[in-house]
């Protein structure tokens, strides 16, 4: 280790983690050692690009706080995410495919009975949304837990907006209810609309630079648990949608884009009479048992 | 890119990157989706994996000011930099070689004259530094810039202290002088000791999870620049350090360790009469020509 030249650093480092320490960890650094100095290597990175490098991630870490998760958006816009969303829930045919979490979850959403209107407040075209948590089999998931969450007609999360405001104390646009016995579920919401990413921190000034737009087709979020099932985070993405070719963070399926029918005026799908252009969504969701999942992970 | 997958995500974002932009930061960034992704599926990274990512990077972003820059120490860790460094100073025969920048540069070190005592109070043994400025021919270079940065007997680095203490307000143990006309220079400060790097953060956390000590073998920094010659970064590392093996950040080459010889009380280099025990340390330092050193690169 006296005499380490750029062509025995790498094995330095990982003789330095030979021995004690926790042997998966040990794994992952091994080879996140060996794939950082490849890249370091092939692209034959100068001291100016490695100072570029360091000052880039201190400011995302100095921009994320507990409303804003830049490391997260910097792992969606490179592709990672969707690789590790992927690589982990490989599932049998039939079930509704996964795709990326994102940054705007929270944990403390309202609950809501079937039938709520989720929106609280938040500005949009209002929309109807209706459909059934399934098993592969076609039998119906009784009484899974859906959380859901979306941005308003603006392309803003809640949580984006300014910590004072009403938006941000009153968590619109999200929440969680249970399906029924017959896995059937419906709420009120509203139209989900394309909208950017946050683009004014680092990640916005690297898809710049890039050439990258930073935007994101209209989605709808859901997470979906129910005992004795794999967990299923998802989006619903709105067919027609200019960015479902282009989603800055990877993220579109084709069998999660589902069209939001538009309804004049007239009577909505739980009865209610509107007086306005109103949408409506319908999706059925399949979830993976989880002795498949275990299976499949196996043999995956 | 409608329907991306665990297979087709890394074409997918490197094709989201092929027009427009910057052509280098491109080059760059394919670079590194490939490795990035290419590291995820070899260690079949795991969603939880990925959510401690996040928090680590997210705490390496908070622990980091204007005083403490946790995402060096975490490049010089991995051995980044040490790699980033040997592949930008690839030098003729002779030259000092260079090593690994470190954290604790500061810009507004005071200025010095030959002879002055740069510990400016800080603690430790007096030590007596001499040397000389050479080109790669022998030649003295006349009039460089030294500048000279250390621990003091703690270990600690001044800015290391609390903010509001003399340490840090005066700037001890570093500051830099001129060679003189014949290549000499020499200077008073203090023994350097072995100390570990700042290891109750992050980047400590890591060490320790993978078995690794956070210790350095007691160095010198300098950085030394003359017109017409390439800048040299290195350290002195001292002979018989326990962590000369171990260094760390992997800085220790066998040609920049120096024996850091002990003296009785009596009369230091520079004529002083010395009561206690002090040390003394000579070192010649050669650095390349700025032109051997763009031809190198060329045929590297």
């Amino acid at each position: 280790m006296k005499n380490i030249d750029e062509n025995t650093i790498t094995q330095a480092v990982i003789a330095a983690m030979r021995d004690g320490g926790n042997a998966r960890l040990r794994k992952v650094m091994n080879s996140l050692v060996q794939h950082l100095h490849a890249f370091a290597r092939e692209v034959e990175l100068t001291e100016d690009e490695w100072d570029q490098a360091i000052r880039f991630l201190t400011a995302v870490g100095h921009i994320t706080d507990d409303k804003r998760q830049e490391f997260i958006l910097l792992s969606d816009v490179l592709g990672l995410s969707t690789l590790v969303t992927a690589q982990n829930h490989r599932k049998p045919a039939g079930c509704t495919e996964a795709t990326v979490f994102g940054p705007f979850f929270v944990d403390d959403a309202p609950a809501y009975q079937s039938g709520d209107d989720i929106a609280n407040g938040a500005s949009g075209s209002p929309c109807f949304v209706t459909g059934r948590v399934l098993s592969v089999d076609g039998s119906p998931v009784a009484s899974a837990r859906i959380d859901v969450w979306q941005s308003d007609e603006e392309g803003f999360y809640d949580v984006q907006r300014p910590p004072e405001s009403a938006a941000t104390a009153e968590h619109r646009a999200r929440g969680w209810l249970r399906a029924a016995h017959d896995g059937s579920f419906h709420f009120r919401s509203i139209l989900a609309e394309a909208y950017p990413i946050p683009h004014d921190g680092p990640v916005g000034q690297l898809l710049e630079a890039l050439g990258r737009h930073p935007w994101r087709p209209a989605h709808l979020h859901f997470m979906i648990t129910a005992p004795g099932y794999e967990k299923l985070v998802t989006h619903i993405f709105r067919d027609g949608d200019q960015y479902l070719d282009s989603d800055a963070v990877f993220g579109v399926r084709t069998s999660l884009i589902a069209p939001w029918i538009r309804h004049e005026p007239g009577v909505a799908p739980d009865g209610t009479v509107m007086d306005e252009v109103f949408y409506s969504l319908q999706y059925d969701f399949v979830l993976n048992p989880a002795d498949a999942t275990h299976q499949h992970a196996r043999n995956g």
